[in-house]
């Protein structure tokens, strides 16, 4: 756990961002990110880039926590409520742990527990 | 166009990333961003939410080039090479101005004319 | 039910590739379909397109569970094993009711309970 | 060309649908479909699995364009325009000829060329 958190320190954009990893476990992961008005967008709402950040960092460690280097082929971004403080959680689980073309799947909450975006994304497996 | 430019420049997380929108004209607009030691994963590249901020920021100022708020209902992304420095462009077409549920295509490529990213995404337009 | 049954009965081209309606209820519905020879693409294998037939029309159950007319906007399908005989099942979530966009994910299942298909879908629902 | 057309007279599935592949070339293909009564769903306009059928096979033609077997990792596909009867045309483009994962995308069009379909699909190139 202390070896994916420390790997995922060194993902600029997201800490940038201020997600941050809370668990990894082989086919889970778990991050957050507190909303503040640095991640707004023109409409006064959290910008969809901050939200894709943060559940892309969920995607790479649960994608990546069978100590193989996983990279993202593609991602489907689905905004079903806008959020526009406080902590959004985001919770990655890898549906299908292809040896080669994982699945994963993950759902974005806030404080409230209110689903408010759900992403599934398919990783690739370098040898 | 000046007016876009302001309002977009309301967008903070977008501002943040180094986001800059260099043209918005009904049904078209383009953006860019310099990728530097700020926008790379633990991977080394460019993060995907940045390439998705760049994207959401074209996709944003194209959908709501009608003067008619817009917002995204969902995003495909598809990773195609990764990037590590230079200017990223974005170039957002809509492919389909729908009077409820647009439809526009995003391509990123890079300093050399290479497609990076392709994203697709449909928005919504209030009444 | 009966009344969805009957409805869905007016499916033509899913009636045709075989899709039975078997639940629906508020917020979920399940269909199946015995893949056959008919079914398999040049490869061998159940055709992307009939496991997208069944999966569309438990979509269309679920998203029309409540007595107003949803049509779908996009889908997201991903194919996970191949199948070549059997029953597929599919078993269909609406995510989030939401009055104009609903969100629906649907999970396709072989007769051993292995996932095959993960689809999720955004609809859109007319006044 | 004409071994194409052969192997994919195999896709039992697309020939029930009345599919008919055009032309493949390298990146390259077409096919179409004559929309009738067997295609249509309960609201009476063509049924997405018989679409997603139809641009499917310009899929599996355009992927499999370079002699190595190339299968479907996903699809994302929108419906922007309904179509009741009629020829539709399927143009698949093979936007990134990558050797492992290439990234293609379909466009659908009615006798009168508006744009009704269009769809985006990660292939998955065995060795």
């Amino acid at each position: 756990m202390e070896k994916y958190k420390e790997f995922f320190k060194a993902d600029r954009f997201a800490a940038h961002a201020g997600v941050e990893l809370l668990e990894v476990k082989p086919g889970y992961a778990r991050a957050r990110m507190l909303v503040s008005k640095e991640h707004l967008n023109a409409g006064g709402v959290c910008q969809g880039g901050a939200l894709f950040t943060l559940a892309d960092l969920a995607f790479a460690a649960v994608a990546n926590s069978h100590d193989q280097l996983t990279l993202s082929i593609n991602a489907n971004i689905t905004f079903l409520r806008s959020v526009k403080e406080g902590y959004v959680y985001a919770d990655a689980i890898e549906v299908f742990n292809h040896h080669r073309i994982p699945f994963i799947e993950i759902k974005l909450t806030d404080e409230t527990g209110e689903l408010i975006v759900v992403m599934t994304s398919s990783g690739y497996r370098k040898k």
